[in-house]
């Protein structure tokens, strides 16, 4: 891989002319708000910078690239990628230029490089901690219309500085955001208070259906395919819903058991520091990492089956791990 | 009031021999946090430091004071108090010393300045966030032990970074704190993420009979007494639960209506920016802030009526602001 110092990354943007900035698949807060945040940058040094069309993007994130779609008929000089971890993350419209990017921007481990030039630093809680170290080096000082994307990508990245990927870059590019006037309350009961009407009716039923396992340390929920159609909720409205079990008081080994349409069975499963989650996953055939794995039952095995197979997997992991 | 700069504050902590520290009645993670961090300072630069026992302490914050209670017969030189507002937030057993602090630590703007010298911030998110620059000042770089209790007065005093009052000072500080190696996550899960069995069962209640007026844009939510009873509710595990009508996509005002012991009907309002949450509450003999405000109805009413009030303010106001 050829890595490229912020510096060099800087540079290279600044002897480009025609700028042409990608997101990935399934856009999130991070990739938009780079791509939105580096595009503002770009032109504030004078670029003729866009953002290419991402065919996924939800409300929530489309203003953050959609106002810098290029013109028809806009030929690129230099193809840039953010928070892409390679290029099957490339939305499919994109998928033609996996092979002709100039520069890769982006905090993915995995990434192997598949720029000519890749500034990848793993450690990075979000992708955007990067592109505030690259507006530095092109001589910018943040504004507020720079310091709003950039924070959308620090702050959903992180869990609003929650999680254990927070680092201390991504704080202090959140204090140099806050420092252009950004009111964060705001933008923060947005991206992370307001729910849809049908994930809270699915949060609900979680609650009210919840089973206790081994002491009340084993919390199992489940998401029935007739309550999801009941209450009209998507596959969105179910991301990250599996984290809700182990948030209750005491639960050490969260369960969640999804029925798909197809009939087979999906299983979420996350703990606190004392059990390792994806060894409960790998009894069922699954994997995953220390505090968070899954496990797929094939069709015909059935909900309440599945809830059994995990349910022993995971009273065996908490007998050996002494919990 | 005899206001002290951030560097007086630290040369007089440094005067001082035999320090006792003060937390608010019904401590929160922001005055045991400072308290905390500060004592563990001054033991750092020499000091004879200790906190003055509070009573009221929870479990969660308990570990962040009990380990510096003074022992039988101490006899204190100097009186610091941290996030205390006034004298009447001192908790009892500490009221007989409401004239002699010497050194006043705090961020609430009505802060009369009660002690013989004073460093009131009204702007700080968090008084942590003072309490961090005195460690600057008295010569101190941050290690692991002091940042956790940092770390917690700077996150829940602003609901891990999330809400408006959120300042650049309050960013980093966090960053100071994550250099010293804290794993900021494992915390967090524990201050923001787990909820007690009857909170979320009180929460699934809500969800379950919320209703929806004005094309959705008001959502009304009732907590019962039998039903708080049912699941074994505390007050503490109602605390800021009437933020959750808000949550729901769409919704203008939130309204919760608590049902008393005493027969009384307590109603909490709030709103997002368009709608004036105390305009809504002053029709019903309460008032508030913008964003949020509360009213009670004595005795009597009864919860429907009491609802027929509030909603009906709410629809007026609603109106009168075009929403």
């Amino acid at each position: 891989m050829n890595q490229a110092t912020v510096q060099q990354a800087a540079d290279l943007l600044l002897k480009g002319q025609d700028i042409l900035i990608f997101t990935h698949r399934r856009p999130d807060g991070d990739t938009t708000g780079c791509a939105g945040a580096l595009c503002r940058a770009l032109r504030a040094v004078g670029k003729n910078a866009y953002v290419f069309p991402n065919p996924d993007v939800t409300p929530r994130y489309a203003p953050l690239i959609v106002p810098f779609e290029p013109p028809a008929g806009f030929a690129p000089g230099m193809r840039v990628s953010v928070d892409v971890a390679d290029t099957n993350m490339l939305p499919e419209n994109a998928a033609a230029f996996a092979g002709s990017f100039d520069l890769v921007i982006d905090h993915h481990r995995s990434n192997p490089g598949f720029g000519k030039h890749n500034l990848v630093r793993a450690g990075a809680g979000a992708c955007a901690e990067i592109i505030y170290d690259i507006i530095l080096a092109l001589g910018l000082t943040l504004d507020a219309e720079i310091a709003e994307p950039l924070y959308v990508g620090v702050s959903t990245d992180t869990g609003c500085f929650k999680f254990s990927n927070t680092t201390v870059r991504t704080h202090e590019t959140a204090a140099a955001c806050l420092a252009t006037g950004l009111d964060c309350g705001e933008l923060n009961r947005r991206l992370f208070e307001v729910k849809r009407w049908p994930r809270l009716q699915m949060e609900q039923i979680m609650v009210r259906t919840m089973e206790f396992y081994h002491d009340r340390k084993i919390a199992l929920a489940t998401i029935l395919l007739a309550d999801r159609d009941r209450v009209g909720a998507t596959e969105d409205d179910l991301d990250s819903i599996s984290a809700l079990p182990r948030m209750v008081e005491g639960v050490q080994a969260g369960l969640t058991l999804t029925e798909n349409r197809d009939g087979t069975v999906r299983v979420s499963v996350r703990t606190t520091r004392e059990i390792d989650a994806s060894a409960i996953c790998r009894k069922c055939g699954g994997g995953g990492h220390l505090r968070a794995g899954g496990a797929s039952f094939p069709a015909g095995v059935g909900v309440e089956e599945a809830k059994r197979r995990i349910l022993a997997a995971a009273e065996e992991v908490c007998d050996e791990s002494n919990v």
